[in-house]
């Protein structure tokens, strides 16, 4: 479809100025002048709108959204062993499907247009993806011990790669082998081996735990992200979630390596596991970009709580209110994804890039007054003032009211699942 | 009016069942059963609803709700003195008015019932607390340097009370010395002779940011804790904002005094000051309540957004996932702020006690699944969630439309004023 969204405020390079913006079929064609034989087929008045690029959840594990609240406020391994593992072993690949939906909703409701999913059950939540239109990278979550290509997970992940088929890019894949922890040396390295011939990238879990962190260096005098390089992971384009227990040579040592690395405020300090560096990360020259982890870790999928996060935690850690800035989150949760994601042409509104885009209606509290937008998107935005989400050219949501996800069914499906699973 | 709200989840008690409320004027005449005679003027539908007690803003500042962009991401003494002073210097009466209505616009939409406000203005917030139905507690700025029971702002103070009255209690008054380095010694010894003498409260921040210890320190040889004790702020009811900075004697002093401590954890992050010891002050029996601060330090006014930092960070800082729970940061946002501001009968759903109330639209991502809606309210809402507002048994918003505040005409003077302060 062709549409024209007139005279709203766009953010573009930092800045946010009055701007029209032209969308033909998946891409951005035009701003502020419109292209050749260009007919709107809707235009959206843009005189109380900001437009944003769609946000990108980094990191995430979009089935367990409805294991939102099933074990808060308790110790770690209890969180785990019996909260999160039991109901998740319970869930059948139709649950994941709800789930993923659930995820889905919450995110295009809060103007994330993309997100990478470290996921178990195979086809459901690409079939999600599919049907909503969102944006997605899969990796399918691979845990092992042994050098085995035939691995059942590393079928699995190669058995879903066609389901990208068909939708114009909107879906890819990646491999992605859970943590050091999980997947051992030999099995990480057959991995890495694999994504370097396929010409794969890596979405890897790295030094989120202290306890991680101690029994590596136990077992193998390494920390997880010698580990993860010496498996050959940093071989191939790899994005690293969390990195909340890195040395200053692990920072050194992903900089050179251009390993991405996704920061999860809200579930480091949900599940005990404090603050990453991440001003010396960004100081070092990596590309940190922003995720929400899964919404049993968090709660909530909304990039806008995770944005507020990192631009506060910081200031409060580094005793300085000059750290992590509106600026640098939104680039974070953006173009800083899209490059971590190797998704080209996406996270910025730039002529011949991807119509990924967020409209907010500013007149609501939090953005008013208009004199600093950039500052209201990070700090009092909440995620509701998104009136519209786009990903890919095709309206997901408009007027607050999504398109293409039956929300009432998936309301109805994931609270009726939790009722059987808890 | 009546009202009826018939079986709805509401929050009573740590608990989140099926209760049907009714509301008898001001107040809750009856929970499940019937009060003798009532006739229900309104009946609001409860099945997809989530009533909990009206939230309490235990610290702001609503006059400084334009200035929320107005300095970001800079060192502290330039967010002072560059960008809140001269703009806060610029505003008139009637900006003040304005400023206070969009704090309460953003207030009532996020479920606030009642704030506690340090203010400048004479008449001017109160004006905007009685046009709009909400409760608050104000508190006239008291700066100076000199025993002087004529200073300007302590007649203004005594000025503003005949505003409460015809308010049925809900707009009540404290003395608000700023702090110890604003008001020198014999002027808060002063204002806490006043405030014994009238029987008020007193509202000040202590322990904020390092440099005042070092100062204080320096001057008096005291910590501002035991310097506002010297002076008598102590032996009154007292809620003192921040008490970042404190040392184990002083929440000791505090605790042994009944002082309230008021949290603010975006404030104390976005300027730098760090992490106050909330688990520490809460195990030595402190009544710890909850703020938001001023739009320039936060830059939102929501409290759920508040009670979400509150449950994370203390996790994040004491490297465990059980510190500060859910239960406990709902009634650090609605009980422990009505036991510190004195109002009586406030801040819990029970018969007799005042029908301030927040209810909620469940049937959203974030509050789904309904297995434990208490995680839901502070880990994953974000108070767009707020359906309908209820003050001393007036409905405030309901539908998300504001009903006493014109919300429109509101942006509409915030944004002017702003182009011509700024």
């Amino acid at each position: 479809m062709n549409i024209k969204i007139s005279n709203a405020y766009a953010l573009i390079d930092d800045r946010i100025d009055r701007h029209s913006i032209y969308i033909t079929g998946d891409s951005i064609s035009g701003i502020d002048s419109e292209p050749e034989g260009f007919k709107a087929e809707k235009t959206i008045d843009g005189t109380d709108r900001l437009v944003i690029p769609g946000l990108i959840n980094a990191h995430t594990h979009s089935y367990m959204a409805p294991l939102r609240n099933i074990a808060d406020d308790m110790p770690f391994m209890d969180w785990l062993l019996k909260g999160v593992n039991p109901v998740e072993d319970k869930m059948t690949g139709e649950d994941a499907y709800w789930g993923a939906m659930l995820a889905i909703a919450e995110m295009i409701r809060c103007g994330t247009t993309t997100f990478n999913d470290m996921q178990m059950h195979i086809h459901n939540t690409t079939r999600a993806v599919k049907e909503s239109g969102m944006r997605a990278v899969i990796c399918r979550g691979l845990v092992g011990d042994k050098y085995d290509r035939d691995d059942v997970r590393i079928r699995e992940a190669f058995e879903e790669m066609p389901d990208g088929e068909g939708t114009n890019g909107r879906l890819t894949f990646r491999l992605g082998p859970h943590a050091p922890y999980s997947a051992g040396f030999d099995y990480l390295r057959c991995v890495a081996d694999i994504a370097g011939e396929k010409g794969l990238g890596i979405h890897i879990h790295l030094a989120e735990s202290v306890t991680e962190i101690e029994n590596l260096k136990k077992e193998h005098g390494l920390t997880p992200i010698e580990y993860a390089d010496k498996a050959g992971c940093f071989d191939v384009p790899c994005i690293a979630a969390h990195c909340v227990q890195v040395t200053d040579s692990d920072i050194e040592l992903m900089a050179r390596k251009n390993v991405s690395v996704v920061t999860n405020p809200a579930s480091n300090m949900k599940l005990g596991n404090g603050f990453a560096p991440v001003p010396e990360m960004v100081e070092a020259g990596i590309n940190v970009c922003l995720g929400t982890d899964g919404a049993a870790s968090n709660n909530t999928l909304n990039m806008f709580h995770e944005m507020s996060l990192l631009t506060l935690i910081h200031k409060g850690t580094h005793k300085t209110p000059v750290c992590i800035g509106a600026a640098e989150a939104l680039r974070m949760a953006t173009v800083n994804g899209a490059k971590a994601l190797g998704l080209e042409k996406t996270g910025e509104i730039k002529t011949g890039y991807k119509a990924d885009l967020a409209i907010l209606d500013i007149n609501t509290p939090s953005m008013v007054p208009r004199n600093n937008m950039l500052s209201s998107l990070t700090y009092s935005a909440n995620g509701s003032e998104v009136d519209t989400t786009i990903a890919d050219g095709e309206i997901l949501m408009e007027g607050r009211e999504l398109k293409t996800v039956d929300l009432e069914r998936v309301l109805y499906e994931t609270n009726r699942m939790m009722e059987r699973l808890s």
